[in-house]
């Protein structure tokens, strides 16, 4: 069997990404449509499979290889190895899913003491020549051979040193001679080899450094990052060199074919002439904005905006192009659908729709639910006192405060351990990816807005201040210095990316605005998604915030939030203290129910009238009950105070008995939920009292309630009969008293595994269901999230025992089981029982697909995740998040 | 549709004792068996499943009473209200299953002031008459009526008082006739009505007295703790009235086909002469052995002799007969099985087969596995110094001490609390049952050996010393007296039920010895068992026990608790206190884990041995680390008492900060089992090592040894992975380094909810499963064992949350069900996969049964359990136990 593993531009098939890398075949599609692209060839993904599996493929590939040199050779009308007019080429990798920076390239291959005399002649262009191999040498013996960069860095150096040159392109030919041999010494001193003369070795050498690198920690930290498998491999792109530094009728530059930042719809980018692509990466050289390529080069300029609207129009969707100008003629390097913000995705996808270049649908997945979250990310308040350290480029929209931090390992320590913080780096390299993952935001000192720091941060949609040059960073010390402010590692700094300010302490901070793009974006997802966006509030306050954001439903009310005010913690107290299973206690407990029910009458009011219209589950209380009460110390400290025979010493006498009585050696698994409902049934008739009470008074007042009351923790079909049965009669009590009808539906959490296994007796009494995947993960695995965190489940995760902490992405084979039984048993029983989800899980993305996969009927979020919720419910329903 | 309500004993269906209750189907059977029955008829129990729905029943079901009463007349030749010969009936309960005692029962039914008449002539007996008469008003009054039993009661000492009788029968006729209308008197105050005369009036209201009854509390704790579903419902037996108190020609008696204590084939009861049968129960009059009647009446003592060995063939079981002679004939007034002893129950079972009664599989089934823990009770140590305080009857056997209670109340109250207690009555009723089922024995100052106490005792299989008359009870003082010496509520006592003997404080105890009919029924057991059975065990010496036991293997043998010993700890301290996740510590827990390895090998050695030729699962390290380590106020005070500076203190320090690192909120859902073994695998690998090194040396000295490592706490598949290929990789290295060869398993607990979710993924590493049910109840309730027991998980069972504690008897529908998933996904990918159980559930009947129904290979107890569940297990594989 004689499988195809190299094919020329001319000739792959553009649609292959996952054999051709995105890079390659997007070069095939634009090659096939006449661009501008020069001549190259593909050695696909499957060869990088298996040369991972046996390197000896190479062997069988190699005379694929050859022709394909050849054919280049024809196109270019240059030779591989020729004296004359020697054919260099660049091999680049190119991954079916972009990792921009993270694996390796090599370029000016084909370079050896006789093709740099060819190049000299070609090129007419001594010093470029010369410059041209040395960089090849220093490339090519770190990538492939693993050379230590700096000591190339160091050479050269002294090379600028010795003729006393600022910049590299000062260095007289004359010097860059002596450097190569200097860089052929250094080469041969760490391998032990001379420097392969032979283009051949160079190019398979080359190849195989390109594939090894799909494995380096970068490329995998990336592919973690990115949730991108590992098992794909990547594609080599082979391809012949084009020069954007043989003279000023030479340039290099990317752009975009819309405001990556803005999303204006404005060809957008950076330049250089005469120079190499990579100086535009680097950030060494400042570079020009593209429109002072209309008054540099009008003709290529006019030609690039051609070519880039045709691009935009063949592939429905922004690009974001590489291009070199060699002697005056355009070359097309790379395109591929440009990596934008969160509001530039909004606005060029509502652009598109109404441009008729793509349909609402598409629009809708053209902004994934990470984005959403950037643009609730809250801006430096604009009113506030700002103490303003420096400006710089707003490489990343945003603002983010945190403590300051030197190496992105301590980023990732400190984030892991809690504390927020704030990248300081002169500049970053794809090895600080896991830092800018980890931190609040970035700021570097030097690097333009196509620095590796900017584009990282953009696509984290991470806040990121870039080129900040009054900013001095001393490693060392790890102190940042500006003018004469120094500031020490973990001195709390703030960077807003919106406006390129980097700012002292902690900024005042606001709540992002919605577009009416983003508004228009999210009603299409809406009509796409097939399940609801609910919110877990507590508050009026939430439950508006919650509405304003889409929710459709309160899915989680919690009621302990609300006895531990002020006013009503020591009421709470006296209950808890009260508490007893005879006649002891009766009247201060009935007293303490009284006030409590008025209390807790008045939130559910509030929340009832900010939720007006829409469902609202209110959980009645769920937490031991020792947590309302005072720790013991205190309680001791209080009795040294009070008089003898006093009433409070006797209420604190009783306090701390009844601590002892609730203490609890795994209080998660404890007296709490409907266990203490079961009990003391008199809590839960209170809580039920006051919800109907509320729902009465509102409803005569001529509002639509629609209260949904949950019970938490049940676990067995006779708890779930008891309280179907409290709400039942305490609800037609009121309803008599008051004279009102009203409508409520009674439900339960499911939170612990037993009750997902006895869904379908559960559902015979309740109405609905709402699976509480947090303390299902707690359960389902065993897992204490406060013990396990920091003991043993952040190891789980790097050593791959999980690939996401359960806690954050929803299980499906453990907890997902369960929360499948549960739909299925309880659908069998009761086809209309409405099903959701209020752990946090609800407002994750991949969980949110989950959800929809078993067909729940909403997912409740905090209210600041639910746009990101709308969008990712859309995605599933879709299919593109699954 | 007329269904039959009503069935003479000569047509109703002997076998159908769901309907005819199970006392009347013996009756239909014994009649049509032409055995001396006297006539009587039988409401069904569908009549009182019908009756607790609607009581207008009774009047579609009046009509066939009275047909059936009509017969009762012809059959007796007397007649129902007749002035002359009066037709009197008892009217009695009777249960599909036997609940002797704990229903209403009314006798001499029909008499009124005109029937009396017709009784003193057809009696010849005045004072018989009357005294029937006034017991009949005294029984209709308290059962149908509700009149307080003690009115009457103080009417009667009045009225003894009056013509200074000590005894009722020396009361003369005239004061009985003032007695009585007396009695109608007390009657009709409380009822504010007369005292029916009518026989129908009485009849009816008689037979809804006794359905009522069903539901009265003592019936309802009877049932619970004999789990008798509550629906079945009772039927009602009206009886012709056969009289044993007419005079010296009659009696009345009870009697056994076997010893039912001790199992031996010879006729075993009590009678008395000229008495009714409630005599002989209440215990009031001194009943004379069976074998006196053979003197008395001779002829009737060989009828009853034949009558009985004829209904023990019927049956093919030992049965327990009431009986009355009226003027010289006999009468059977009941025969049912025999309630026996455990030791009984062997013996007869074994004599049986051996007499070719019945066969090896129904032996088995007749022995009850929770009769079986009676005979692992201990005794009391005959070489051991005594402290007798009394000789009382032996009236059911085995040794329990305990505190002195006097309550049934308090007896179950303080058992809850763990506080184990003997309760001393004068005598039981059947309201003190529950205290029964909580004490560790029972003493009575009166009864004999059928009395309520001595009954219900070796039902239950409780010790019992009964009619031990030199104990005086004081109730109000709360003190039991014998002779000088006082004792207190809370003082401990031993009740010796073998030998009858009553001892003040705790006895010393041996272990029980098997006969050999045990034995015998024990391999009649296992030939019919599908599930072997094997035993926990952590030493040698509970290795060995269980083997004798009968124990194939072990199921589960803990590794912590070999840490624990004094020699051991201090190292133990020293490993955990240096472990850590980097280089510090290293030397120390090198150290450490070196000696440990020492000596858990030598653990291991002796564990194999003891168990050579049968497996053998050793459970790594499962608690969380901090277990090991000293409480936090213990380090601070020899914190005070080192020198500055020293080692000492620099460990005590260590541990300090240890002891906080490893503090968590819920150490049951922590850092422990196999996530200690992934974060720090030294410890395993050393556990790991200890087994091998100790298979290997055993096997090279001829020994088979069949050593199962098994990993606690696995949830997902990664860590079955990790540790599978480090079992593997470490016994390579034992194989290699002792040239010795030998096999080995390598699997892992089911314990968490996720491992039974994804046991398909962990089976691809697992050669074995063992469900460990306790944490697996844990996790799937989302209970703590610890903290809900006593916080709500017993009033759950009160409440009728569950049947039972989950903890004692598995929740099939739960844990079951996760259990049952274990075993249908692990064999679904390795159909040969062993699974077994090691919770607490295996040594428990009803969970043994569910374990057969889903296949297990075995169970794994407690070595005392052993033989419980070896009948378990038949009993399941033989249908009876499900």
């Amino acid at each position: 069997m004689s499988e195809r593993y190299v094919y020329s531009l001319k000739d792959g098939d553009g649609s292959n990404r996952l054999l051709l890398g995105g890079k390659g075949a997007n070069l095939c599609t634009m090659k096939q449509n006449n661009l501008p692209v020069p001549p190259g060839f593909i050695l696909t993904t499957e060869v990088c499979r298996k040369y991972m599996q046996d390197p000896k493929i190479m062997d069988e590939v190699w005379d694929d290889v050859k022709k394909a040199v050849a054919d280049l050779e024809k196109d270019s009308g240059k030779g591989f190895n020729d004296a004359k007019n020697p054919l260099l080429v660049s091999v680049r990798s190119g991954a079916p899913i972009s990792m921009p920076g993270m694996m390796e390239t090599i370029l000016n291959l084909g370079l050896n003491d006789t093709t740099l005399q060819g190049l000299i002649e070609a090129s007419g262009n001594k010093r470029f020549a010369l410059d041209s191999y040395r960089r090849f040498i220093q490339m090519f013996g770190s990538v492939v051979d693993e050379v230590n960069f700096d000591l190339f860095e160091e050479a050269l150096a002294a090379c600028r040193k010795s003729v006393n040159a600022q910049f590299d392109y000062q260095i007289p030919a004359e010097a860059l001679e002596k450097l190569i041999v200097e860089y052929k010494a250094i080469y041969k001193k760490a391998t032990g080899q001379d420097f392969p003369t032979d283009p051949w070795v160079q190019l398979r050498r080359a190849i195989e450094a390109v594939f090894k690198s799909w494995n380096i920690p970068r490329a995998i930290t990336y592919r973690k990052i990115n949730k991108i498998d590992d098992s794909l491999g990547t594609a080599v792109n082979v391809i012949a060199m084009i020069f954007g530094n043989l003279g000023d009728d030479c340039g290099t530059g990317v752009c975009f074919t819309r405001n990556p930042s803005t999303g204006e719809n404005k060809l957008y980018g950076e330049f250089l002439i005469n120079a190499q692509g990579e100086d535009v990466v680097a950030g060494i050289r400042t570079p020009m904005p593209i429109s002072e390529l209309e008054k540099a080069m009008p003709e290529i300029y006019k030609e690039l905006c051609a070519l880039t609207s045709q691009l935009e129009k063949a592939y429905h969707e922004m690009q974001d192009i590489e291009f070199t100008i060699e002697r005056g003629k355009l070359f097309l390097l790379q395109t591929r659908a440009g990596k934008r913000t969160a509001s530039a995705a909004v606005k060029v996808a509502a652009d598109m729709v109404r441009e008729g270049l793509i349909d609402k649908k598409t629009a809708v997945t053209r902004v994934a639910p990470e984005q959403v979250e950037q643009l609730l990310h809250r801006q430096v308040d604009p009113d506030s006192k700002q103490d303003v350290l420096a400006k710089g480029l707003p490489a990343s929209p945003g603002a983010g405060a945190g403590m300051l931090v030197f190496s992105a390992d301590e980023a990732e320590e400190w984030a892991r351990a809690g504390k927020p913080t704030i990248l300081a780096r002169i500049e970053t390299s794809p090895d600080d990816i896991h830092g800018l993952f980890a931190s609040n935001g970035v700021v570097t000192s030097r690097g333009g807005m196509t620095s590796h720091a900017a584009v990282v941060a953009r696509g984290m949609g991470k806040p990121a201040v870039c080129g900040c040059e009054a900013v001095e960073i001393d490693f060392d010390a790890e102190t940042l210095t500006v003018g004469d402010r120094v500031f020490k590692k973990g001195d709390w700094v703030t960077v807003d990316g919106t406006s390129g300010t980097f700012l002292a302490g902690q900024a005042k901070m606001v709540d992002a605005t919605f577009t009416d793009d983003f508004k228009q974006i999210l009603s299409w997802a809406d009509e796409n998604a097939e399940q609801m966006v609910w919110a877990n509030a507590d508050t009026p306050e939430d439950a508006k915030r919650a509405r304003d954001f889409g929710a459709k439903g309160v899915g989680l009310c919690r009621t302990e939030h609300m006895f531990m005010g002020v006013d009503r913690l020591p009421v709470m107290q006296r209950l808890v203290v009260a508490l007893s299973n005879d006649a002891s206690g009766f009247e201060e407990r009935t007293e303490a129910l009284a006030k409590l029910k008025v209390m807790q009458k008045e939130d559910f009011l509030g929340i009832f009238k900010a939720m007006e219209g829409l469902p609202v589950i209110i959980r009645l209380l769920d937490p031991p009950l020792h947590e309302f009460l005072p720790k013991e110390p205190n309680v001791l400290e209080a009795l040294k105070t009070v008089a003898k025979g006093s009433a409070e010493e006797k209420h604190l006498n009783a306090t701390l008995e009844k601590i002892h009585q609730l203490h609890e050696n795994n209080p998660m698994l404890g007296f709490r939920g409907c266990r203490l409902g079961m009990i003391y049934p008199e809590i839960y008739e209170m809580q039920m009292n006051a919800i109907f009470e509320a729902v009465a008074e509102l409803t005569k007042a001529g509002l639509v309630i629609k209260p949904e009351v949950m019970i938490p923790l049940v676990g067995t079909k006779p708890e779930m009969k008891f309280f179907r049965e409290m709400a039942d009669r305490i609800a037609a009590e009121v309803k008599k008293s008051t004279g009102v009808e009203f409508n409520y539906l009674v439900g339960t959490m499911i939170e612990v595994p037993r009750a997902a296994l006895v869904a379908d007796q559960l559902a015979e009494y309740a109405q609905f269901f709402s699976c509480g995947t947090n303390d299902l993960t707690q359960t389902t695995f065993g897992y204490s999230r406060d013990d396990a965190e920091n003991k043993f489940l952040f190891q789980y995760v790097d050593k791959g025992v999980f690939k996401e902490n359960p806690f954050a992405v929803l299980d499906r084979d453990g907890v997902g089981a369960l929360v499948r039984n549960a739909v299925e048993k309880g659908r069998s029983v009761n086809p209309k029982l409405s099903v959701g989800i209020c752990g946090e899980h609800g407002g994750n993305p991949e969980s949110i697909a989950f959800c929809h996969s078993v067909k729940l009927n909403y997912v409740s979020c905090s209210p600041y995740r639910v746009p990101v919720a709308r969008i990712a419910a859309a995605h599933a329903a879709l299919g593109v998040l699954k």
